[in-house]
């Protein structure tokens, strides 16, 4: 089995790409599967790894590949809303029957492939988080080569309902935008890093007070880690501030959900399992 | 004439409040217009200027008073999301009749009160600001005792379409929820303070990736100020970002506009004028 991995957001620096090929090298010693860099994948322009082209093309060459069973998103950052609509149209049948791994910044791409139908997207560590820990890294392979459940977020065991996963600003900011797929009926799962209180509230704000947010079977609140400063203290968690905007939009709040930006984060398949 | 200042924001302190108060002394010792700080101005809830009942009733009680003939918002910060929806229905002709001016996070109560109809609607410094300079906040009172031209932002003298001028943050975190105004047809004017340039571009995405939003009549892109640090540098100016997304999404890019979060923030009424 072979993973492709390719970098759709923030440069992917060459010492990144090292301690995940040693990663792979020490827990899978036969080599199998195997990592694919795609050759542009330390591209740089300016903030990201590759002008949009260069991304995109990365992209859709090897989700096209047929030698290739799975993409695995290099890191996060910013940048794969730039090319979340275009990539689309370009991609074979070969891609569509992939399975596709990554979260935050990737969630632009994964909105955009489930949108377009694609069945095995999911949101969960990236290249770069296999050097948060064991599991981690381990837990991402299992699910790109087998579709293995033991990574799943858990309380997907018990709830039948479709899921999906993002990071807060990230869903934020594509609702509206040819990207937001339907989350209807969806079991809906956020996370959040490095943002402040206040804006935390304000992305709840914008989210729940959408109407196709509205139409989701509820809302599960994961970790936001390193919230930064807020003067004053804003008063309330991430968790009491989802509480509190699910009450006010009468969206039903289901309780934590095992995902963030660490090591413990776990795999989220979209729609139905 | 009274002015009315209301805080449906963050805290407003009262070293601020003396200030304004020291400004307008000094700028118009007729003691004409006097200004009116509602007696929670001061009010703390956390992050806020007290809760969202207070200054809710705050902002109602103010508006709707037939004794002022202008609300003056205190200052920006975050908050008046929260309560911008739940005010509309609570206001009756008196403050339709009325000047409101404000920006920054002002602009989501802006934003509702221009959807719901309300005439005298305007972008422009806020009380607070009336220290950043004589001139700053001698436009504002201007414009709130008078309606005076003289501090409108310059483009809007020789294009007789509607205007509306948002922060960027804060429209593309009222996109789609029920306090989106119809921008068809305006000018929208956005500026920008204390975001770093990968959130600018993200902001520009979202907002110009709106079916909404293409329907204006164009865009011009005010000051981006204190920009946060961008690793590496992100290699567009706000202004280049702007006029990218305009591009990409078929939306004319009409130029600068005179608007920031600064002393020469000019007047954007929104609407015909």
């Amino acid at each position: 089995m072979k993973i492709g991995v390719v970098a759709v957001s923030s440069r992917f620096s060459v010492e990144t790409a090292k301690a995940v090929e040693a990663w792979m090298a020490e827990h899978y010693p036969s080599g199998e599967p195997k990592l694919v860099f795609h050759p542009s994948v330390h591209a740089k322009h300016g903030h990201f790894a590759g002008d949009d082209a260069t991304r995109a093309r990365a992209f859709v060459e090897f989700a096209n590949d047929p030698r290739l069973d799975a993409i695995w998103f290099a890191r996060g950052g910013y940048g794969s809303c730039r090319i979340a609509e275009a990539v689309i149209p370009q991609l074979n049948d070969h891609a569509r029957a992939k399975r596709y791994l990554g979260y935050s910044d990737a969630g632009s791409l994964l909105a955009a492939l489930y949108k377009a139908g694609f069945e095995h997207v999911a949101h969960g560590p990236m290249a770069s988080d296999a050097r948060r820990g064991a599991e981690t890294g381990r837990r991402a392979v299992e699910w790109l080569t087998k579709g293995a459940a033991t990574g799943h977020e858990p309380s997907l065991a018990d709830d039948p309902r479709p899921a999906a996963a993002f990071n807060l600003t990230i869903l934020s900011q594509l609702l509206g935008t040819p990207i937001e797929p339907d989350l209807s009926g969806h079991v809906l799962m956020l996370e959040e890093v490095s943002e402040a209180a206040y804006r935390i509230d304000r992305y709840m704000f914008h989210i729940t007070s959408q109407a196709s947010i509205r139409r989701v079977a509820g809302i599960r609140m994961g970790r936001a880690s390193d919230v930064t400063p807020n003067d004053p203290d804003f008063g309330m968690t991430a968790e009491e501030i989802a509480r509190y905007w699910c009450a006010r939009s009468g969206i039903p709040y289901l309780g934590a959900a095992d995902i963030g930006h660490d090591a413990e984060n776990k795999i989220v398949p979209f729609g139905a399992r």
